[in-house]
């Protein structure tokens, strides 16, 4: 049944599997007279491209290509269908892993829902899916940009080093986009050890949505942190998530948590964020603070137990080199996803206001 | 716009008010020919029922009917409208709050996004509106049962009390539905303490799906945890959840979180289940374990700052007895909530099955 | 799977059976602060009560109650359920068509489709189940109001009798919603001689949508166009849908069925309207015309071929009275659902707007 | 808002532009395992072509690549993308029509719905739309040939020249896919009149779909044959569909109406099949007979009156060639819609089966 889509007035729906011809989104319910280039979008998958000592050393130069519903550089209300042609593909790295269930990704539950695997770098499963969410952010931020909506995203946390500083400019030149200048250190440091053991390593993330308008959500299931926990929980590796206080709340007292309200140069505002800019599933004008865990990455040059599709139990190890950690590279896709359920709630709640 | 319908193909809709006549849920897309009375469904709806020391003294004696889609007591594949009509409804006792904004709760947000405000009790954003989820989740069950699903719901903390043993048995007659004898009695006390300081209590709850079939889920977006996060995240004062080792992975090592695998009896089975039975948005048939972080309820006997409709920063203390900890009685919604979207996918994955 | 649910963001589900407890309607997505009362909804329900020669005997006294969504006498923008509670149903009348399919009845796919059958009345295959869709209309009326859009509907051919003229006035208090009152004198003497034959008849009816703003419609599936000949077709009874010219443009020349524009009072006009007030799938601002074919009923008293469910041929004779002639009554049910799509699209167009 | 899909399980999604780069379709929820070719796919489009005396002298030159959702020549259940770049397109020839809006086309409707408009030969709303459709609809007559489906379309009338004879294998040969030898070249003649005429004319195609299992339809608003009226209406073009008798009920009473039924064969069949194929929205076994009203082109070589976009009245005449009758190459577009309803609720009918 139809998975692929995400969004119901903002509409996303993504396609392309890792080493297949093109990866794409197709975004429908886009209103019209909107700018929008090829540049625009390209920008944000130059974001997701791999760096530093965390990522991969798989060359990702992926050019955008619109090929509907943008003329003269403006959206015209209809679909806008956006690809990216696979290059330096190479499906014969994966001859190998062809017949074995590799531990902690996909292969064995693709294997047993559609019987048809596409075995070639997990084909659909592959984190390469994101290009298309992002590709979609992409289009998301310009609406959000005409609601003078912003979206941060940064690393709170690599195995057990936690940034303890937020210094916001730090974050956009910061190899692990954290806001804390000294615990990246320490946590570059940590990847780099975790590199010469071939392991992987997982890490949190924090997204903050700022200025989002009072009133967006829809009660009682679509509410706001309803469809971003969705969103985000979609992405490959996410294992968690929350909004505000999170699992703090669970030791919290009614009254620690409560966030007081009170007037402040003629709105009204709390005095604290536990809520995390959401109540009763619709937006306070608070920020949205979301929190997000991320696991480390399932490939990993390090013998392992597994399974083959001939129900043998045998050891294996993954050849070539991957992420180290992906949690920089989670957050340009963490923050897409944001960014579409916002947009999509912009144009929701339009529809029924005066 | 419509938010108040959950699943694709086994379709909830629910409506009503905590004060208004009637509460109810429609459920479209229900297979024909299923075993349904009302006394299944009064069952569930009782165990939601407040009990012991952290319920309200509210008394919600719902009396279920089914108006619809069951013909000689077998579901008829037409739509099953079921109801509850609101009986020891007060809505005086809300005069007060009428036009005061109650911290925590969803009073502002609502008033800001519909203008018009159903007071009374918190009108749609109130608990009550879980009766329709649990009327839900008791047909939702019924489709489980057929599958040899069972679903599992217990405490695991309350404040900074934690549950450290598992007695599966002692779930169903403890008053906090905690599988720790020793832990409940910490527990119970720390309650009875926050009661009488009039504040209230938060906690975490564990769910555990057991026995679903391997193929759940319809990835990219419609992956089996995002439609469980969405659908748990859409339960009020829950502000977290997590699949599996959660926001511990953050500290693994990706050599710790792989689940490897091995032939087991004939089947395909991981040695380890950080996974928490879930890898690519789809069921591995191990157990889907999820996490729920619930927040204090909001309702305390103590005064605090808030803001009126007429923009007046003010005290305020809410009067009449609340729950202290909903964390058990949120443990019936989060299983029901659980149950439809496992009965969704369930019929999702048997349209594209040979 | 669902299928009760139409409009995306005007969303109205229906339930119910004939002989059932009661009939309803959810309407998820209506916008808050509307003016609603039972007594708005009463009005058209009574409407469609059957009346004269043409109808019925059965009594239909429904008496409407609104059980959510509304809060002193406005919509609060949470759904709006509204129930009507079933007299005067016999469902011992029915025992005698348990086991028989009826011809032109939904007696056999039923029960192919879900073995379980609700045979007392025809269960949700009834005409009766239209009360729920006009009880929708009355709640779509409502928004199309707002925007000064009208609908008019009205009877154009019983058997071989065509209307000729067109004299609104006539339409409300005429048996037979006929705008010709010569012409109705003839249908009705029709009917009278169809009646003595224990036979029906059938008819051909036409809505009219006036000052529907320009610009709705969503090409290229949901067209307004595409949208209204959904929901009318989805009526029981009715066997054909055209807009405009209709089969007549199988005539025309493209020089005879394409309406010129000219300049008209400052806006623009078309000199015809064989388009019937859409292009392209969207409205043009000229009346929407839509022509629409209903069969005879298929409850006649006389001596039918048939089949039972031991799939025994057998010669079969429906007793008790039924209506002979139900063109007038499709009238409201029609009226409605192209109301509750102009709803729909009017909230649908908001969203992409500025 | 989105309106660019359709189906629920089987789900198509089409973009693109009649003179931007490329046409596209989407399709999401197609079943793993189905043997699939960029062959068969071309194969339908080929049967789009213009051809004869009645098409256009644009050569439409399009080239089938499949980007995702199979492998090794087999679906994978992943979203299947299909794409056909646009060549031979000359945007100049527009420019002439760039500020003005030619009657019967959707450019007026356009204009003021999406402010921006594309207006290279129509954009969105020109034919060239219906690739997209086709090539889905070639994806669909695979998940039909399952089944043993089979849909026949012809031609049945040419203005006022109807087909007497029904010889099925005279359809595919014959330049109008009209199976009467003798009407065709009467046909044939009317069209090349009316060509020299520089105008053009409309006509009537009749669409049966064979063998669709009992069952498939989801009452109430779901039904077979309002999906089915909706994707059919949805095609640019048509004005009007029937199903069975279609008008012709109008003038049918009860008794010449009701297909009576009797057993054959074992199977329960009926005596005639004025409902065509449907009764109560469900599929009953029989053929589905559906006939489908076509305008004639709106482009026509003959001066007409018409606005510009600066609210001028004045004359107009398109040059260039065009299509003088679309009445055949119609029918594989309808075929696809059809087989695009079908194959979604042969999805949906197994969702709750058994």
């Amino acid at each position: 049944m139809p998975g692929n889509s995400i969004g119901k007035l903002f509409r996303v729906s993504t396609w392309g599997e890792s080493h297949g011809k093109a990866l794409g989104v197709l975004i429908d319910g886009c209103p019209s007279g909107i700018d929008l280039s090829e540049k625009d979008i390209q920008e944000e998958i130059d974001k997701r491209k791999p760096i530093g000592v965390s990522g991969t050393t798989r060359r990702e130069e992926d050019e955008v290509e619109i090929l509907s519903g943008v003329f003269e550089g403006k959206t015209t209300g209809s679909p806008i269908s956006i690809v990216v042609f696979n290059k330096n593909s190479r499906p014969e790295d994966y001859a190998n892993i062809k017949e074995i269930y590799r531990p902690g990704h996909a292969d064995y539950t693709y294997e047993q829902k559609y019987a048809v695997r596409d075995y070639r770098g997990g084909g659909r499963a592959s984190g390469r899916e994101t290009v298309a969410r992002v590709m979609a952010g992409a289009v998301a931020y310009k609406l959000l940009k005409k609601s003078k909506i912003s979206i941060i995203g940064h690393t709170i946390q690599i195995g057990n080093i936690k940034a303890d500083k937020f210094q916001a400019k730090e974050i956009e030149n910061n190899e692990l986009k954290c806001a804390d200048k000294i615990a990246t250190v320490k946590m570059l440091n940590l990847i780099e050890n975790i590199k010469k053991e071939n392991d992987s390593i997982g890490g949190i993330i924090e997204i903050v949505i700022k200025n989002v308008p009072i009133g967006l959500g829809e009660p009682v299931f679509d509410k706001l942190d309803a469809d971003l926990s969705k969103a985000i929980m979609s992405i490959g590796g996410v294992k968690g998530i929350t909004i505000g206080a999170g699992f703090d709340t669970a030791l919290m007292k009614g009254s620690e948590n409560n966030d007081e309200y009170e007037m402040k140069n003629g709105k009204v505002r709390t005095l604290s964020n536990n809520a995390g800019g959401i109540l009763g599933g619709i937006s306070s004008g608070e920020d949205i603070v979301l929190r997000i865990a991320i696991k480390a990455p399932a490939s990993i040059g390090i013998t392992q137990k597994s399974v083959n599709s001939n129900g043998k139990t045998m050891n294996f190890k993954i050849e070539g080199r991957h992420d180290v950690c992906i949690v920089p590279r989670v957050i340009p896709v963490a923050k897409s996803m944001a960014a579409i359920i916002i947009a999509d709630h912009l144009l929701r709640q339009k529809a029924i206001q005066e």
